[in-house]
């Protein structure tokens, strides 16, 4: 899963930065697929526990408070930092009359990716860009619903606050990718003007182009996702500790779950370029006698 | 990890029905601690990601701002369900002019445990009672307060709110983990006042006796934890879909952020029983061409 997992943060997060360093790691080698008699404790965690659907729940149950209560009374910025603008010197775009929108990542944010990950895990392979292809292209009826996302989005909806994907699946499977939003119950998101993709500008796996072009329409009230580079490509730095303090800056503080919103992901991420030394500081290091 | 996960989420969560499945089970041949480069995902994601630090602070900041609101007025009763109530027919323990508190589970909910977390991962051994009943004695310094938690406990003091702990760690080993939590920077617990144990009554690994000795002296506004277990024991049953029938049924989620407050832990918990077609529904499987 650990080769899964990085290919998938390059692919669905965007980490600007890490590829370089991950291209030269060698995959570790694969388990038989015989010693998998159950599901890495990620999967089993975030597909299948009641604590993690509890969680999600209550996230997007958040959402949807947040958003009824937040177009009571126009605000004067979106939630999407401007051009420019960082956490020590936060700015964000203009409101002014735009319609009201809520962005959200697809994957792990959305949607689970019930299929692809159960084959990665299962065949005991690392993740694959081809495989991951043709999934965005033929998944649709196997991607679920997150618990309580068909309810805030319908709930978003109702409340006239347009529901837009933000992803980077690729643009060139956008078809794929609107079948499998809508099979998952969640209603319609087209091309361009409520689905953005990654393709769709010269940014890259960057989606604050993207974000720009969407806030450039909208009063973005709420971004949500399962990684930072859902809310600003700053947080995608090399270097993790620095963007945590980014994330816990005050600014920061001050939008999460008031207008940006996290759903727990333990599957795949940025972060699992970490070392044993940068997840456990080795002044906590501790054995029995 | 996964046998390491199964012992600890029995011991830790007190899945009651568990114990007699999991003990015929052998665990899986541990992997040689040569292959492990870095830690697994699930405990880079908890321990090492901005995501769960930027998560698990958020959570903490929604309990201590509910902790303060809830106080202004006198509330009828505790969050804390009378004996034999069900989700079905919720009723809770009455408050009366008790004094207020907020309990909390110990592990991975009020401090992240790095010490054995990054010991058994690293020698890649199972979960082991033994290397526990060292932890516990003489895990002082090691284990860390999570991200907020400081603050958390802080702000709900100094409302007047009591911050109990409600653990599954031994009595046997009371002072050990007094001096966690305290070397931790959460301030003083103490036995039989402010910290309850496994052993401390008859009900074994069950918080349900413990809640409702500790109901009966304050009135309790907030519970805390990371497993379904940290709030009634109910949601210990042998099986989970019934568990998160419970857990998402309308009682319940009208409590989730609203005097429940739940952690995320990928680590290990009662749904590392989860086989392959449990957290991932064979109607979704899908594979590539």
């Amino acid at each position: 899963m650990r080769g899964l997992a990085i290919a998938a943060s390059l692919l669905l997060a965007g980490c600007a930065s890490a590829p370089a360093e991950m291209a030269t790691t060698p995959p570790p080698p694969a388990p038989p697929p015989a010693e998998a008699a159950k599901p890495p404790v990620a999967l089993q965690y975030l597909y299948g526990s009641p604590e993690a659907a509890v969680a999600v729940r209550a996230t997007n149950a958040r959402i949807a408070d947040y958003g009824v209560w937040r177009i009571k009374e126009r605000p004067k910025d979106s939630v999407v930092l401007a051009p420019g603008a960082t956490m020590d010197a936060p700015a964000f775009e203009p409101c002014g009359d735009k319609p009201f929108a809520a962005v959200f990542d697809a994957d792990e944010t959305l949607i689970w990716n019930l299929g692809p990950m159960r084959y990665f895990a299962q065949e005991g392979t690392s993740f694959d860009p081809k495989v991951w292809d043709q999934w965005e292209k033929t998944g649709a009826g196997k991607a679920v619903a997150m618990p309580g996302t068909v309810e805030m989005v319908s709930k978003l909806r109702a409340a006239g606050i347009a529901v837009i994907a933000n992803t980077n699946r690729s643009a060139a499977n956008a078809k794929g990718s609107e079948d499998t939003l809508r099979a998952a119950g969640l209603g319609d998101f087209k091309h361009g003007e409520t689905l953005f993709l990654m393709g769709d500008d010269a940014g890259g796996s960057s989606k604050d182009g993207r974000r720009a072009t969407i806030a450039s329409k909208y009063c973005v009230i709420i971004l949500g996702g399962d990684q930072l580079g859902d809310f600003s490509q700053q947080f995608n730095v090399k270097d993790l500790p620095a963007a945590q303090r980014m994330a816990l800056a005050t600014s920061a503080t001050a939008l999460w779950d008031k207008g940006w919103f996290l759903f727990p992901n333990p599957v795949y991420g940025p972060w699992e370029k970490l070392g044993w030394d940068d997840a456990f500081p080795s002044d906590k290091n501790w054995e029995p006698k």
